[in-house]
């Protein structure tokens, strides 16, 4: 497998976002609230799993974006932001993407895990060169790698080696998740001005957006050859 | 409102039941899954809240019960056993006594978290001063007061403050938490002849087990009126 590629604008560590832009407020309400979904769909889909292993592992992925949460209200609660007020705005588009995304199997519900989850944290690691260290290192923190994803690689890996229709199904659906999720990215953007000049700011331009668009499609493609969805 | 009654026992310091007691590997056991159906049990039931605050603070007390699974589990693997086959046996029981104390509003659901939590800490609480202080501490890491049951004592109490009815609705399930807890808990032990060894060795004999019973009555009494459900 090749390395992962470099983020577009990894070469250039000049902070372009200080840390009291207005943006930043909409930046860590979008990952709060991010966290709070992620929490609930994984607990909810739970219920797919055949194990009581399995179980236990999503609750554990679930209680570990509750320690994200806390993160975030806190360096909210830094910047005199109460997280709900804050989280408000977002709350429809994220859950429109996990409506729109409902899985239907436990091994579809692992791979959007592990998907949804590797396409979040490309988009969140960009931004977060072009930010204030204070700023940067909240989301660092909250989109750190767990070990859980070594779990769900496992789980899949295993089920498509020995199913080709499934290995097919899974591929469909891994590329429906960066749709989906592309399309409601571009949606909370629109709705905010705040977050789409911090988004711009980081990138540099519309053409460093679409860089970053790049960027995240060819790390996806990435992920799911991890999983054996080539 | 008058000081909590002692533990039966508490006077006494002797460690009555070593930790490589067979019942030891059973009371880990038992605690991990109640954390597991605990998790579980409150991330469905957060779907009651009227609030996103009422989901988040639900949903952070799930995750403490993912700490303490992680303890537990920790714990077991330290006396060589896996966590997966030591629940086995208890997963009927508990998964019984939810089912059958299954909420059909948000209050009753904060009530159960609540009182559930209180008369479990207190039965191992008790138990937890005859044990050899590796595992005594063990049991009581995982029954460590939280802050989330500030939230619900608000919560509960300035409902029932403004509603008899909801009042005199809640103090009915209250009571028949305790009953059905009780009741699970003497099928668990009737099930488990080491656990039953264990907990006749911690209360002394079968008066021990009656005071125990008592006292539990006793604090789920106090604990109901903390609610402002006299």
């Amino acid at each position: 497998m090749n390395p992962p590629a470099a983020p577009p604008q990894s070469d250039d560590l000049e902070v372009r976002i200080p840390a009291d832009h207005p943006g930043v407020t909409d930046l860590f309400a979008v990952l709060a609230y991010g966290e709070i979904s992620a929490f609930y769909r994984l607990a909810e889909e739970a219920e797919l799993s055949p194990t009581l292993r399995g179980k236990v592992a999503a609750a554990k992925m679930a209680a570990a974006e509750m320690e994200h949460f806390r993160t975030l209200e806190q360096a909210l609660a830094g910047r005199g932001v109460d997280v709900f007020d804050a989280m408000a705005p977002f709350v429809d588009a994220l859950d429109d993407y996990h409506t729109s995304t409902d899985p239907s199997t436990w091994l579809e519900s692992m791979v959007k895990f592990y998907v949804g989850d590797g396409i979040a944290a490309d988009f969140y690691t960009v931004l977060a060169v072009a930010l204030a260290p204070e700023v940067s290192s909240v989301v660092r923190d909250v989109l750190a790698e767990t070990s859980h994803s070594e779990f769900v690689v496992e789980e899949v890996r295993s089920a498509v080696e020995v199913s080709r229709s499934e290995r097919d199904r899974l591929t469909l659906w891994g590329r429906r998740l960066l749709g989906e999720a592309i399309t409601q990215a571009q949606f909370v953007m629109a709705q905010r001005d705040e977050l789409t000049e911090l988004v711009l700011g980081a990138t540099g331009d519309l053409n460093g957006i679409a860089a970053l668009f790049d960027h995240m499609q060819t790390r996806h493609t990435e992920r799911m050859r991890v999983l054996g969805l080539a």
